[in-house]
């Protein structure tokens, strides 16, 4: 299976490009087990499923640590059919989709309450894309049900699902969504937006 | 059919408050068409699936008159099965994607050649996702194939097509994408990013 993200960093402040250097060493420590490649519009990262949101966190948390407003942008995507395999990609050791909806969200909630809390507040939405089944809404409804008991769901809007939180728990949390919920083998894609400092509560 | 988009605009500056109040005057047009709901993340736009594009176009390049570093992001919506009708979001007057493929590229094509130069050049990459059927990646690559004769095709990027151009035709090919491919009345999700002034060029 191939996984990764198309991960976008946008500090709303003129000296965004210090900001963004100097938040991109937080990946140092996940560059032996992923690949990185960056462009003008975002930075891919490929490596095990399980680590993606690990290493999305330190880098998000590590641009908003000064207190400017920031907001990262991401394409996560695992078992796409047009990419090819990848040995990087192999996770370590997660149990998988294949079990039936119920036990999925209760081992969902369970590694949400084992997340570490950072010290960081965020407000994040997200969508999540089952691909290939004809059965997403029933993949979408019950990752739905896990969000309404993960302890920093905010609310329900149009075409996604709103978190407010600590960020390692908001975090960890679209990291459950996306390795829970979709087929296990199959096509899933989440795009989420995570966001902090920013001078409007709404 | 319910249609919509959840935007969001970041100019990478001190004062982009200011810029995004500005910007927003630009939907005003829009307004009587479209139902528009903002919060601490996102602008939401409900209205025509064929005016969605041309919304969000006056919105970014607005902000992007400046010079200042800009990026709009969105998650652009139809037929989604949780969302209730909604008679503002009938479309003018598209002819809808439930022709063979081939006859669909002819017509995107044909809409981008007509769209209106703007002046100002963007970056953007998108993701495509045609939801509940068990053909979906027929339709990506349809579309994928218009991509590449659109004119404004830059590369195919894992999990995402960038696109480099005029924003007028860039975001004319975005909405071509978004109306054209997957089911005529099925729910398709559209993942987008368009960036202006970045000091990076890649």
């Amino acid at each position: 299976m191939f996984s990764g993200a198309q991960i976008s960093l946008y500090p709303m402040a003129d000296d965004f490009v210090r900001i963004i250097l100097d938040a991109l060493k937080a990946l140092d420590p996940y560059r032996p087990s992923f690949r990185i490649e960056t462009d003008d519009i975002s930075t891919l990262i490929v490596g095990p499923p399980d680590r993606l949101f690990p290493a999305m966190r330190d880098l998000f948390v590590a641009a908003a640590s000064g207190g400017t407003h920031c907001v990262l942008a991401a394409t996560v995507s695992r078992g796409c059919p047009g990419e090819p395999d990848d040995p990087i990609c192999t996770p370590a050791g997660t149990e998988g989709p294949a079990l039936p909806l119920d036990r999925r969200i209760a081992s969902a909630l369970a590694a949400v309450r084992a997340a570490p809390l950072v010290g960081q507040p965020v407000a994040a939405q997200f969508s999540l894309y089952p691909l290939g089944s004809g059965h997403h809404m029933d993949e979408i409804y019950g990752c739905i049900d896990f969000l309404k008991q993960s302890g920093v769901f905010d609310r329900s809007k149009n075409f996604c699902t709103k978190l407010r939180g600590d960020a390692g728990q908001v975090f960890a949390t679209l990291s459950e969504a996306f390795l829970r919920f979709g087929a296990a083998e199959g096509h899933v894609a989440l795009d989420m937006k995570v966001s902090a400092n920013s001078p409007t509560r709404a």
